[in-house]
């Protein structure tokens, strides 16, 4: 791959996604002492950036491929992000689901017309369901981070971003399965001008802190996080790149990341998931490294249960 | 007043201002039928509408009389307004709240520098206060929404709206005070070919309901609404220009209100006050009259307790 694989990328999604807005907040700037470029994937289509490597993912497989349809595992964005992007190409939708999923992530998914298919709640049920209707229908699968594709759709989010702020001193994120900090650090590669690339992680989930440390994929035990989007590993196709590409990885406390929650709710009037405000979190809890630099901030998502808040 | 009286007050206050941007949705329009311009004033500095009229009214006065400083009595919204307008132009601002008035209230005006002078927590307790600083300190005296200053700087959030979207059929705003929909309705004669202006009041606080009925300023007896913003009935210098200009006041139950503010949420990724999703409310409720409408909404604000919702 290169630079062009991702302007083509790029090309390819542009007319199935929002070119998101960049969002500033002088209180937040005179609170962090830097200055925060958000890039605000939570108004991104279904919410999540997800939607952007759904996207080239589905318009990167061929007419018969597309005509047998895609299938994934995720009870997440994901899961809404393919269902999204097939519709809008008449594209089938399988997407496998542990049959204790929360009604309102079922509800998502039904919203874009995703069919889902109930399985047990274990990683092996999952894999043997959806690899069994791969069988089956012939779909293809898709994997929600660890996926070419996916990551080069993920990349556009980063790319947008130094387009319209080209003098950024580097770029966060949170780090879940490693298919978004991948994107972006290809993107801050081909297009910037030594942009860093940092990720935030839970300490709560830090085995992609722990995995760089190692030089292997680390996994978590558990999960004890309200971060729900980032409670996944790395996986073969992103850990070279974010080996090669990432700067290094800042851990923060759960009491850090419902704080950085709270204060961009209400400091700049938007919703963004747990998730989403581990990177702000990482800068508050860093300030000295980061002071009066320039700093992009991708909000991942906007998905979250409003009548269940963790402030 | 004329047209030119509309467009000073709008160049005079937008240094002070942000130019709010206008968001859509897909999903939204879908479900009400129509579509809908959302005018974003919750991302308004401090986070209302109301820093447009307090702008307004302190950059009209003379040198003489911004010495002197200015006095209001609100516990919401305009006492942030005038403080932060009043800083920023180096004025002293008094703002008489009442003694239980929420912490958090009393934070926002200490954020921008405001003086808080507690009284009593009656009107004639507020009147009376404000009018001792009126006198000690020859403080000129600020109304949130019953001065022609105020209602006109409020205009400009629809001059913008109107700028961005000139064939819009209608704009809906919250009713309280009167201060936002006489503004609105004068950008809608002055600016708009025919572009209707409709109010959305809480059945629970209907008093310009009633006023437009009746003819002459009623009052309500209770506010047992969750729109708290809408807890006041109209003012002489406003009613006129309502009679004069405004169509209608649709009402709309609680329920009502807390589904379409839920909805804004959950949908559109931001966040705005209860009194703010009375308009889309009005709306919900009155699908047929509003079929494939170009509909305006002021977001009138957002700045809401995150820790206490109301679903």
């Amino acid at each position: 791959m290169n630079k062009q694989t991702l302007i083509q990328a790029h090309n390819r999604i542009k007319p199935f996604i929002h070119k998101t807005p960049v969002l500033t907040s002088q209180l937040l700037d005179e609170k962090a002492g830097c200055n925060l470029y958000f890039k605000c994937e939570n108004f991104q289509k279904m919410g999540a950036f997800k939607m952007r490597g759904a996207a080239n993912a589905i318009l990167s497989l061929s007419q018969e491929e597309r005509k047998r349809g895609v299938v994934t595992h995720s009870s997440g964005n994901f899961a809404q992000a393919v269902s999204l992007a097939a519709k809008k190409l008449g594209v089938k939708a399988y997407i496998v689901m542990p049959e204790n999923a929360p009604q309102v992530k079922k509800d998502g998914v039904r919203t874009y017309e995703g069919e889902i298919i109930e399985c047990d709640s274990t990683p092996q049920a999952r894999e043997a369901t959806a690899n069994s209707i791969k069988e089956e229908k012939g779909a293809t699968f898709l994997h929600p981070s660890n996926q070419d594709e996916v990551i080069y759709g993920n990349s556009t989010a980063a790319i947008e971003l130094l387009e319209e702020q080209p003098n950024l001193d580097l770029i966060l994120t949170p780090v879940g399965g490693g298919g978004l900090i991948a994107g972006t650090a290809l993107a801050a590669h081909y297009f910037s001008n030594n942009c860093k690339v940092i990720g935030g992680e839970p300490m709560e989930a830090d085995d992609a802190y722990r995995s760089l440390i190692s030089g292997k994929i680390e996994t978590n035990e558990s999960f004890h996080t309200v971060a729900d989007g980032l409670r996944t590993h790395l996986g073969d196709r992103n850990f070279p790149i974010i080996q090669k590409y990432v700067d290094k990885i800042i851990r923060v406390e759960e009491d850090e990341i419902i704080n950085a929650m709270q204060l961009i709710w209400e400091r700049m009037k938007i919703i963004i998931e747990p998730s989403c405000a581990v990177p702000f979190a990482a800068v508050l809890k860093n300030k000295e490294e980061f002071k009066n630099k320039n700093i992009g901030i991708i909000l991942s998502g906007g998905n979250v249960d409003v009548t269940n808040l963790p402030f």
